[in-house]
C-alpha cells in the first residue's frame, strides 16, 4: 500500500490528523530529493516525521530526474511528458525493491496532492506498467491557494461566482481567462501580474505561505503595486536563494 | 479574537493538526444552526468539539436568518444580499453579548472557509460597522473539491492547465467554461451534468464526501452514466433527507 499524502503548505501544523495517524504506521517514507534549493523545505518534512513517524521507518530518498526546463511553451507537455516517464522508473524502482510483502510506503507532497503535482499521474503509470504490484490511496492536503485565502482573510470566490486556478505560463500568454472574476496563479516565475497593471483588479500576493517567513502583500493592482511586489520578491529570492509564490487577482463584482 | 475555522468535508480527522490546537484554547463556540437537515453534519461537528475542545468551553447557537431561495436567478445576488446583513445582525450580537474581553470565539466552517462559504463576509461586515471590536483569523480546511480529487485519485488539472470551480446554476445558465478542460461543479441541486453528456467528457462524482455514507461514480459522462448518476444521488437523498455532491468535468487532453 502507497499513501499519497498531502503535508500542507510550509507549516507543519497544517497536517491533517488523519495524515498524522497514517504517517504513523507507514514502514518506508519516500523523499523526492529536489537538489539543495529546496533543503529547508526537506527540513520541514524531516521535522514532520520527527514528529509523527513511527520511529521503526525508513527513509529512502528518491532521485529526481532533471526536468528540462529549458524547453519553449509549444514543448512544454512532451517535456514533462518525458521526465515523468523517468520518473515513473524510479517509483517502480524503489516500490519494488524498498517495500518487503505487507509493508507500507508513503509519499509526502507539498500542498494537495490534487494541485499541480505529478505524484499521482506518476503512480497510475507505475500501477499501469504492472511490474510492481501495489495499491494507493491519497490523503488530502491544505493546498497553498487555500492558505493564500486564509491569510488574506478572504475568500477565493464571490457570490455564486466560479474561481479559475491557472499558471503563470497561461496568465503571460493569454491575460486574464475569460468569464471569471477570481484567479489563481500558481507556478509563475515571470510576474505575470505585471502585465495586468490599470485593469482595476485587486492582488492578495503571497510568499513561503505558512512558513515563518510568509510575506503577504494586497491592494489595487496599479504599477506601483506591481513594481513594489516584484521588489519584494526579488529581494526575498536573493536572501534565501529561492521563492514560493501565489497570488489572487481579482475583478470586484460589477453589482 | 476570532477564529474561522475549516474542518474538512465530513470526516472529524480531517481536521489540521494546528486547527485542532486552536480549538483547544477557544472559549466560546457559534454554531451557526441551519435546520434539522444537516444534523447529521452537527453531530460532526460535535463529535470535534468533543475531542478537542479544552472542556472549559461554551457552545452559543446562532439561529441563522431564513435564505428566500425562491429568488430567480437575476435576484439571486440581492436576496444573498439581504440574508448577509441579516447574519451579520445575529454575528454582532453574539460576539458583543457572548465574549467577554480578552476571550476567544471561533466559527466551525465546513470544507475551507474560502470556497462558497458566507462566514468571512459576514464578519468583515460585522467588523465594518464597527458597533463590536475584534480580530479574527482564519485556519484553512480541506475542502469537498480536495476531497474529492483525493477519493477518485487524481488531480484537478491536467499538466500547465488550469482548473476552474464553478456553481451547478452557472454550468446549467451556460455549459462548461470556454478555455478550461477541468471543471469542478459545486452546490449543483440540479444535476446540471446531465445537459453535458455526448461531449466526451469524464465525470468524477462524490456525495457525502469524508463520511461513511460516501458514494463515488466515474466514468466517460454519456447519457445511461448521467442517469445513473441521478438515480444514486435521488435514492440516497431519499434515504438520508438530504445530499451534499460535488463533481469534476474532465476534457482529456487533446495531445
Amino acid at each position: 500500500m502507497i499513501h499519497v499524502i498531502g503535508i500542507g503548505a510550509g507549516d507543519p501544523e497544517q497536517l491533517t490528523v488523519r495524515a498524522a495517524r497514517v504517517i504513523g504506521r507507514t514502514d518506508v517514507f519516500f523523499l523526492v530529493d529536489k537538489g539543495s534549493a529546496k533543503s529547508q523545505l526537506n527540513e520541514v518534512r524531516e521535522g514532520i516525521l520527527a514528529e509523527h513517524a513511527s520511529g521503526a521507518h525508513r527513509v529512502v530518498v528518491v532521485r529526481d530526474p532533471d526536468r528540462d526546463r529549458t524547453a519553449a511553451t509549444p514543448g512544454y507537455a512532451p517535456a514533462v511528458g518525458d521526465w515523468r516517464s523517468r520518473r515513473a522508473d524510479a517509483f517502480e524502482r524503489v516500490i519494488g525493491e524498498e517495500l518487503a510483502d505487507g509493508q507500507s510506503g508513503a509519499f509526502l507532497v507539498w500542498g494537495d496532492p490534487a494541485l499541480y503535482d505529478s505524484t499521482l499521474a506518476v503512480l497510475e503509470e507505475v500501477h499501469a506498467r504492472g511490474a510492481v504490484a501495489f495499491d494507493w490511496a491519497v490523503e488530502p492536503g491544505i493546498s497553498s491557494v487555500s492558505t493564500l485565502a486564509a491569510r488574506h482573510r478572504t475568500g477565493l470566490n464571490q457570490v455564486g461566482r466560479p474561481v479559475q486556478i491557472t499558471t503563470g505560463r497561461r496568465i503571460a500568454d493569454g491575460g486574464l481567462p475569460a468569464g471569471v472574476d477570481d484567479v489563481v496563479v500558481m507556478l509563475d516565475a515571470h510576474q505575470g501580474f505585471t502585465a495586468l497593471t490599470g485593469l482595476g483588479l485587486h492582488i492578495y500576493w503571497g510568499a513561503y505561505l505558512g512558513t515563518e517567513d510568509e510575506i503577504l502583500v494586497e491592494g489595487l493592482l496599479d504599477e506601483d503595486l506591481a513594481l513594489r511586489i516584484s521588489e519584494v520578491r526579488a529581494q526575498a529570492r536573493a536572501r534565501k536563494g529561492w521563492i514560493m509564490d501565489t497570488y489572487l487577482l481579482r475583478r470586484p463584482a460589477a453589482r
